[in-house]
């Protein structure tokens, strides 16, 4: 279960009958559909360029918690049914685990019973469910005009260049990109460079950043619950991320502090710093600045190039093609489930801070 | 409160009576006395070369939940009174937000009744509690030979290179090192350069590496509770941390999936990886590899040159200089809190797997 | 969420799409089917005798978390779609809080969006999730040999006189009575009581009593996680259940002390007790004993007589006539719903205490 | 940890160096010192009329989260020290189990781990930690009118009659009472009673009824967390207490719904119901009406008879004589313990509830 007060669970496989989540604490009175569900949906879809050719439609079918089109305050769960599903692959290699999946610790950890087709719960369908959850956190959100935007920063060797001053210059430039980059000439470079790596067989990694405007200060709760914290863990959620940085990031690591700190002014009558190393969050508290973060995400394991592996039932090593579809960068996709995950704690933050807002 | 199964919460003010731990679910029958607590704690003892020079004496006492030196079973409180205070100067300043520190986020979440002196919850000295809970954790993670190894791999401009090939070889180089970093040459840089960062009145980040050596495959509770965010939302509570990689971490995002991808061998009859960019977690879930991950520090905010800063009292800009007594890099010091984290989630996790491991 | 091991959260209202259940951390390996837990459903089912005359076939579907028949270590979920669903007369006095019912209370808290339609989450029907999730704590603790039986012990008047010293006649004297209570006799009379009650148009509460066989010594978790706490928070999550009392319960108000201890004697090779007025439970864990305990239904709210109540729409008085469907008496139904809730919190501290029990 | 918004968690023995509590998330602002700790402490001392003579001045520390006299937000930890112990009574008898103490189950569950002096963790002086926590609690819900009474309604077999129409009178009466039981002539018979319990080293049971006044409707997060499932779980973490029943409680059992049901009505202009048969609570929520349950003390365990036991070094039967102070009835101290729990309950609720507040 992620989250405190806005709580969310997800379930499902990929080769199951669906996927889905549930969620409880949703306040009562958010105006929610299936439409606005699967417009959200639709952007993680298979099938669009540089990704996954799956050939899914995923519907959502809300079965809980929601009538008339408004939450009611009781637990929603959504479901999105599975289609297009051939598991003859994953029948032929359930004993040799795949490199860079979770097939050996699934194995190990769940003693074999696991669902091993098509990656079970570690298939990055199993995402859905977040971005459904997500989708409904980001109605909440707006309500406070808090908004979230995730974009693809790098692939491989490209960096691109962002400007996140305006945000609507900012999403409309991740709308035009077919790879979610704003940087119009870097996501042109991209494409070329997946072109050859999809040509090759191989797939490769991406920096995914995220902005989220509007963030009141007070959002976090240490010393255990840092907003920080809470992001990171619901990011690693996230099949493929390998890391999470605020602000500067590691770049701090050779940075003097004089050169590091935030320092306070005022703008506009209010107060705000003059540079935003810090990514928004002091002590763990959102601080009224965007709050700032890149996540890595690995290249996709699936490739089309032998590999080593083991035969688990036999001991004996084999060489494995990867089969199934997928993603030559799985941070594309990414974008909208990393959008999703930072609603979900947004909303559940916020949840915590209204809780003491009106006391003083 | 940190953990799921053995649980911890911290407390306590930087200049209040002191500070401490809770631990919850810790199991019966683990030795444990003041003196081990108080050896711990005095790893991150200030008053080392190259750290703050506040002197302190950390003497652990155990209030509960350990009898004829064994844990009981029942909470554990481990309080550590706090001495040598002088708070007149955060009296000083108490209505101006230092740059880089919690002071503005606190005030507006606590709605000013926030303890300022010393930075509050928000000093790092909140860490001893970490580390007087991790080391029953590491206590207990002992006895399954799980160990876990942090040290500095990067101070300012300088990076170490470090061979993780022998547990005993690595420890005892970090132990020689006063700033904890077990590349000889790189520490001695490190310390010239720390002198004249010193010198200036400065301060500097640094990254910090951990390797847990011998951790089972199997542990980790996905699709949320995954070891990686687990151990990734604890980290992000030692103040001054903003960023955490495993693994390979952000590198990936320049690498091929044909590179990335950690193959599968077998090696003196163990199915192991032949190489280790997954850090040793597989979909959330340790698959025997030893499990690596860094962290960076942000340089120390407390800096002894002039700072803009803001009245909140009267809105009108001002000028700050760090007072007060602060370390040039909180990476050194930060190393016993990083493995104490480590050991303490790594306890959590392996109590939950232990829940398991029989039925099958 | 229900649990910390073993965390069940159950959704869906009762004129809504349906109604279901998520359990997260329910071990790998567990044999169960469809056709085990609609077998489980059948036994709240409306329509048998005496109950609500609702004609329903509750056909569970697994959406997740088998493979093969087995559980697979990952989240469930179960889903019952509901049947035969008339709202009109809901719509009709949607302004009007039925006494004895949630209606007032849920239109508070929920701003007015809450499902009202045949109760919405308040309704009887929401407990066959807990039906369902308890259908697969048993099959787990039935390889522990412990047994959960729950009865009619009383109905208005009439009191049964049971003797639980044998769990197979146990079983079989309920599975005979038409009303759930094992004593032949004082389940006749509750018949014909409950005859002359349905022919009044009114209702009338019960007392159900539970007895789990085989618990071994150790579960619990003081001094907040007790096993009486934990399971007296579940029962309470039972729609009509007003009190739970453990052994003696309340007679021990007027026993004296050395009436009420439970002498430790050795018997068979094995420390007991002479008694169990303790229920089986001292200072919140078991202790060898059968946990025994007594739950108090309400009669059921609706009834076919003319009750006070308020429009709240316009602030008038008005009367109301209980329309809808029901049952005489919850607590006969109620039964099994008790029963899955005292597998679902046994087995949630098994896997608790399974943690521990090797590691000494 | 006992709570979701407000959580608390109780540490300490008996015979260990102290006791005490953790608080956290408790709202910045409220005005607390060490006095008004100590005050509501006292109401629970022993040495009153009729409980144990051992002398204690539980005089509470705090040792984090309040600043100047106001919580500052951060977790409190208030630490109460031990004085007047003798162990040496639990050192003869520690492989002894005494009847109805949690001696044998400490011992199976905590490997004989556990502290067994004056019944460690299990002892009723762990409460005090209750005590303190309710006592900011309390001061919270004052800030929203919210009162809450405890009071002893029966002690063997004198059953009190009590008016809860007026909470000055109800305050004052049980204030008057030595024994705490607000009906004059009922609680003299109980001092003539419990005379004579004492005279025969026996001890007896008693019933504690809790009115709770001006609690809002839409307290209480069905379909889990009830507010009476939260009450009764926090109420059975009170050692002794084998019971809990809300409002018209297990006598619903023998009422009709025609008699049971609450009806709604319009009295100055509010909705309220003109019975309270619920007890405050429809569907796990308030509804405006005082919260209303009773709670069943069993003896306390320690008596001056004779009783059978077991050596559990030998495994041979013994006969044990109660040492150690005890109260002759629990009940009369628990007043002030059942008055805290439920506090501190109440203001979790309350802060889960302000978060849903303002947003229609």
């Amino acid at each position: 279960m992620l989250g405190h007060m806005f709580r969310v669970s997800i379930f499902g496989e990929s080769h199951g009958l669906g996927i889905g989540v549930l969620i409880e604490g949703c306040p009562p009175g958010i105006k929610v559909d299936e439409e606005v569900l699967n417009r959200e949906l639709s952007r993680r879809k298979p099938g669009i360029p540089y990704t996954s050719p799956r050939i899914e439609e995923d519907k959502a079918r809300i079965l809980s918690g929601v009538f008339n089109n408004y939450t009611t305050g009781a637990p929603i769960v959504i479901f999105i049914p599975n289609r297009d599903i051939n598991s003859s692959f994953y029948e032929k290699i359930k004993n040799i685990p795949r490199p860079g999946h979770a097939d050996y610790t699934a194995k190990v950890k769940y003693f074999g019973f696991n669902d091993y087709r098509g990656g079970g719960i570690f298939s990055g369908r199993i995402t859905a469910g977040f971005v459904a959850a997500g989708a409904i956190a980001k109605i909440f959100l707006s309500k406070f005009n808090i908004e979230v935007y995730s974009y693809v920063v790098r692939i491989g060797p490209i960096a691109a260049s962002i400007n996140i001053s305006s945000k609507e210059t900012l999403r409309n430039a991740i709308d035009k990109s077919p790879i979610k980059c704003p940087d119009n000439k870097a996501s042109k470079a991209m494409e070329e460079y997946l072109s050859k790596v999809i040509e090759e067989g191989d797939s490769v990694g991406g920096i995914v950043e995220t902005v989220v405007y509007n963030v009141p200060p007070g959002l976090g709760e240490p010393p255990i619950d840092t907003l920080d914290g809470d992001l990171a863990k619901a990011l690693f959620a996230i099949p493929g991320i390998k890391g999470v940085e605020f602000g500067a990031g590691f770049k701090l690591a050779d940075m003097y502090g004089s050169e590091a700190n935030d320092e306070w002014i005022v703008k506009n009558g209010k107060v705000v710093t003059s540079t935003n190393n810090a990514g928004g969050i002091n002590g763990g508290i959102s601080n009224g600045m965007p709050i700032i973060f890149r996540v890595a995400f690995k290249p996709t394991p699936t490739i089309r190039k032998p590999q080593k592996s083991v035969d688990l039932s036999t001991g004996k090593p084999v060489t494995i093609i990867g089969g199934g579809r997928h993603d030559p960068c799985i941070a594309i996709r990414g974008t909208p489930v990393v959008e999703a995950v930072t609603s979900i704690v947004l909303a559940d933050h916020l949840l915590r801070w209204l809780s003491w807002r009106d006391l003083h």
